[in-house]
């Protein structure tokens, strides 16, 4: 595994690696890696003759009051996974790499997509994430690229964004991994207390239920919604973020679920936001 | 030649084109072709092995009250030059494939280079530049592309969002092309009537003019700028839109001339809104 730092580099070993038509999958990541993004890299080892991941945690998509500095790092245990995983060459930019002195361009997905969830808590978010995924699709030029569910507004709002400018790069959403008690992996579950993380658990298992209860037959999204929001509040020291109830592909609101489903939250375990979601047939 | 209306057809055309590792030589226009576009096909081919030319009017970079509707189009003669010129597929999208039903995605190269000149009275103007020039770049993937210095701010814009988003494509900027009289060329000239055509040239006599004023001796940038309104206010029914002496790179206004400078202008001339520019080392 070749470790690059900047861009001219990854550009030349790019070249090399390329050579001959050979397909090249990216793994864009913000580091502290888990089972979750290993399950992305053997996606991307499996459908790819060259596997590209990046660490890079992401000034522009943080918020003035949000944890860019706290985020975990560790990219002697990041290097070890990706080495076990078959990672062709690994990426670790610096900030100043990526965003020089003078740096003035932004991408942004307009409109409700990135209004709501996790766009209506985190403003600016999604252009910081539209952003940098764009720089990192020039620098890498993927055939494809591997994100996963677990950010699923991320998901959309980077198909909407790859549809409307013509990227040439085939986006691959990869299922949520979940721990043995179904908590979604995420880096900052390490934030959690030994006793926030074994109330953890409530979340997902509240959208399962929820899935459940749509099953059985309930149709109407304030139902359902009341019935997550009651749950989650008995969660010890658990504050609802949002409680949403979409269209998966448009994000928007539903009344009634049918179609394609997407229930996504966001809720805080003392200082610590965590998303999940599930996404069903109705 | 090769006319092409979609974007598969011309992934696939171009595919094949670069097959070999062919270099891809670009020059984006809003057609209705005229010298100064014929010279930027030239350069790419003779810097290239493959030369593509789109004309595609972009509906995104026009204000609600300015002259797309009006924005003269003749494509057979833009396809007899490009024939002319030796260009080897040429791209003539309609606005519903590039801008299909809920379109939301859009480059912004903030900060003082787009609030100024052209930016300050062109609100959105350079969003829509940035955003066309980001898709067409992805469809096409050229090893360079090509634009005029008349669109002087334009070309710093660009330059300016290639680097931000670490485009892998080289921007040539090509010297304007004037009439025989010295008016530069552009699409928009053939709005004038023949007497504001005689009027026109005025505009570039000043700024030869001003030019010749800072090569003996005036470096105060209020002198050479208050020389220039009241030489074009000379010229009949025209109207002064902006005046601006900048550092060509950045366009930030100058107070002393020194360094490359920039001096462009806007000036309407009836209904007809031309600009022009000259730069020069001090």
């Amino acid at each position: 595994m070749q470790v690059i730092q900047n861009k001219s580099q990854l550009r030349e070993a790019l070249k090399r690696a390329r050579a001959g038509g050979k397909q090249v999958g990216f793994v864009p990541t913000m580091g502290y890696l888990h089972d979750g993004h290993a399950a992305l890299i053997d996606r991307a080892r499996r459908e790819n003759d060259v596997v590209v991941v990046s660490v890079f945690v992401n000034p522009t998509q943080f918020g003035p009051n949000e944890d860019l500095a706290a985020y975990p790092r560790d990219a002697d245990r990041d290097m070890a996974l990706m080495r076990t995983h078959g990672v062709d060459l690994a990426f670790f930019p610096t900030v100043d790499e990526l965003y020089p002195q003078g740096y003035t361009t932004y991408v942004s997905v307009d409109g409700p997509m990135t209004q709501t969830l996790c766009g209506r808590s985190r403003p600016g978010h999604f252009r910081g994430v539209a952003t940098i995924v764009t720089k990192l699709f020039h620098l890498v030029a993927p055939d494809r690229a591997y994100f996963g569910q677990k950010d699923c507004q991320q998901v959309a709002v980077i198909q909407q964004m790859v549809r409307d400018l013509d990227f040439d790069v085939e986006i691959v959403a990869c299922p949520t991994v979940r721990e043995a008690d179904g908590l979604a992996m995420s880096s900052r579950n390490v934030y959690l207390t030994a006793e926030q993380r074994a109330q953890a658990p409530g979340i997902s298992r509240t959208l399962f239920a929820a899935r459940e209860m749509v099953q059985k037959g309930e149709r109407r999204a304030a139902v359902v919604s009341e019935y997550i929001k009651k749950s989650i509040v008995t969660i010890d020291s658990a504050a609802i973020d949002y409680v949403s109830i979409v269209d998966s592909k448009t994000l928007s609101d539903l009344e009634l679920l049918s179609g394609e489903v997407l229930i996504a939250v966001a809720v805080k375990i003392g200082r610590t936001r965590l998303i999940d979601n599930i996404r069903f047939e109705v």
